[in-house]
């Protein structure tokens, strides 16, 4: 287990170090499947080695829900502080102490990414001669197509993109997994999977939350670019992509990236933005979002935003994939839900259509919708769920970031996007960020299903299925 | 609900009458489902109508779990007892009684079907000018084909296919009318309901009771011809037929009739007979079927029987059907369970196998057997179920004879095998009786999973499905 690689923390008084990266390395430490030598933090803070660990502590008893002070004494005993800033000449302080493989973890505010890269690699960090060098990229990836395009270009001009791990904690999540092995090892499964018996697909990622503090990120960000355009197209691309020949990332990417470039262009009436206003949440009022602290009052950032993607290949002719995801609505629900085309209407008059739905918010599941006898002297019928717990009780369960730290430090690529489904992802959504810039959105009361007009996405015969109340 | 029809019930007195035939109409009575004008008990025995009403309300305080003095009252009063004998002479008693439409339920020996049958008819009572005239037949029709084909021509002398209603009581059963409703109400289940998708069918009726004091019977029949011939083959045509183009009995007993007639001539070699030993059932120690009462030490009646079938038609062609029943088995269990055949091998190694799985024993339920992501870090897989119980809490029970009973006084044919289903299926069996004959069967001990032997049924890559232990 012990692994002779350094880590390199930037941002490391930062909030996505505190929350969410300390407390994986913890936990990982404390379960025996990371036992690292080394590990530099690095902020422009001027704190002590001292004073760092001792902020680290007090967010480790807060955000790692097993705390043992043994355990972390013997963790804390790799771990050292450095300050400086994004620059080569700073960063050469660090060469000293990373002479072998290192992955450079950028938990920055994004408008740094380019040049801690490009610093880093003036440094001469990005040089793999005496063993590998990773560079880890947190979201967002860009605020648009060409920012992106830019981005992507200025860490390309100093790392290969086999160093390079963009991290979409989606793709870490066991459920975002299984919905690859499920279609896969299924023959029940694999053999619907087409135009041909499929006759919608619905991704929904919603949250009863509404600001929760991120506005200086959010209000310039929206639901678009913080949700749709990185999550659910990569749940998308797992859903809709060609079956692998085999698990290995190229597979995978080749794979993913392929069925993104065959989404259609899209047009402005193929999505649908929406604003929170005041409403209830829970059983309890909530302000609108241009009420919240921070958020102007002509706020045209969407909290809510759907899309309707089609997918120009032989498979999905003629299938609409709706992907929506919104804060502030009804229900913390997600799933990924696709629906078969209904039976021919002759024994029963009534089309069914049965669903297929991997549940990963409140609970992880999956569940077949199907049709069955309905008890009793009629020949009638009534719905049945087959339904199966994704975890049983007692398995053992690796958050996000536990499972994508172990990949970087293993060098497996597949669950971060390679640049080109990035770039694909940003090409999709582009259009619709130029249409939106200058048409606000509809405003749906906070705890409802979203806005009317998302309506109007839906082709006939077919319906948006209603969050749980 | 007031029905005008006669009710006749021949062998009034007997044990079917008693066990399940009373049983039955009390219930229906006592839902409301039907209120009989007249029921005439008719047997041979010369009781009193007090006698006989105090014999039937004794029996129905054990058979009826809900017995009500005062619901017996009101039934009662439309009960007459008459007896007689089978010839048309005393029959004709009956006639006063019988102006309008009525049921000749014949709860009666099986050498007594075709006597009873010609008597009603000479005595007239199949003549439906004044209303209609119904036949009732229980099992066994007949003990070989050409004994079927005797019996069939003896009541066909007399009444018309439209008016001869066959008990098979696997029929009146909802699981059983279920498989045809979800197969054709699920596009998940018919878009792979053929022999590009499926391995094999295995269609189990697994009791963990010996001979229960039925061996008067039981000794001449065998497992084959008590269970296999009639409930497994009907099974067997609900999961094989091509989709009906409606629930009109004459379309289900068509496309029944079609895939029986499409089974493929049996040899010796597609059966295995197996008689059980002494062993263990539930803990106890039992003696073995030569030890039981009345049977003779030199028996060879087989207590299991197996077949493998194959279906010469589009829809099967290459797929074995497997149909197995026997007594003294490791579990009280019956289900039909359909194998998908493996997706590829080339991602996790082994050649994964889907099961759609219509349980009827102990419980009623549709499971399907899949695979998911094992939870964690690998990319590994573990086996899922997905399960609906198929009554939930509260949902109205009716067992098969009331159904059936319903059926018969609605004239609604299509849960009743029609004349050459019946002769299809004698067919279907008919060479594996006559190879039996002289053949002892596989003796196994009471508890296990039935005869060594049968293992050498499967195809290359198919194991049975063990029974639950």
């Amino acid at each position: 287990m012990t692994d002779h690689s350094t880590f390199v923390i930037f941002g490391a008084t930062g909030d996505l170090t505190r929350r969410l990266l300390f407390p994986a390395i913890y936990r990982l430490y404390a379960q025996g499947e990371w036992a690292p030598t080394r590990i530099i933090a690095y902020a422009k803070e001027d704190w002590s080695a001292s004073q760092f660990l001792t902020h680290v502590e007090n967010n480790l008893k807060s955000f790692a829900p097993t705390f043992d002070a043994n355990t972390w004494e013997r963790l804390k005993a790799s771990v050292t502080y450095r300050s400086g800033d994004l620059q080569a000449h700073d960063l050469k302080q660090l060469a000293p102490d990373i002479t072998g493989p290192a992955v450079f973890y950028l938990a920055l505010p994004p408008q740094l990414f380019a040049q801690a890269a490009k610093g880093l690699g003036e440094a001469g960090f990005n040089d793999q001669t005496n063993g590998w060098r990773r560079l880890v990229v947190e979201k967002p990836f860009g605020l648009d197509l060409e920012s992106a395009q830019t981005l992507g270009n200025a860490i390309a001009a100093w790392w290969a993109e086999d160093q390079i791990f963009r991290i979409d904690h989606f793709l870490g999540k066991d459920t975002a997994q299984n919905v690859l092995v499920f279609r896969f090892v299924n023959r029940l499964l694999e053999s619907v999977w087409n135009g041909a018996h499929i006759a919608q697909v619905q991704i929904t990622y919603a949250e009863t939350l509404g600001l929760e503090g991120r506005w200086q990120y959010y209000d310039k960000a929206g639901a678009l670019r913080d949700m749709l355009q990185n999550h659910l197209l990569q749940l998308f691309a797992l859903v809709a992509m060609e079956p692998p020949s085999g698990w290995a990332a190229e597979e995978l990417h080749n794979h993913k990236a392929e069925v993104l470039r065959a989404v259609r262009a899209l047009e402005a009436d193929s999505a649908v933005a929406g604003q929170y206003g005041p409403g209830t949440t829970q059983g309890q009022a909530v302000p609108g979002y241009v009420q919240e602290n921070g958020i102007a009052a002509d706020s045209q950032t969407e909290t809510y935003a759907a899309l309707k993607l089609h997918v120009d290949n032989w498979r999905w002719h003629g299938v609409p994939f709706y992907l929506r995801s919104g804060k502030r609505l009804a229900a913390d629900y997600a799933e990924i839900a696709i629906q078969l085309k209904p039976v021919p209407r002759h024994l029963f008059g009534a089309g069914l259509a049965d669903w297929i739905v991997f549940r990963m918010k409140p609970d992880e599941a999956i569940d077949l919708v199907m049709f069955a006898k309905k008890p009793g002297l009629e020949m009638d019928t009534k719905q049945v769920i087959l339904s199966a717990p994704y975890k049983k009780a007692g398995e053992h369960d690796y958050s996000a970031y536990e499972q994508l730290l172990l990949d970087v430090l293993s060098g497996e690529q597949s669950a971060f996007p390679r640049w080109d489904e990035v770039e694909q992802s940003w090409r999709i959504v582009d259009p619709i960020l130029k249409a939106w810039a200058n048409t606000p959105p509809e405003v749906y009361p906070a705890g409802s299903q979203g806005p009317r007009s998302q309506d109007r996405l839906m082709e006939a015969g077919l319906q948006w299925r209603p969050l749980p109340s």
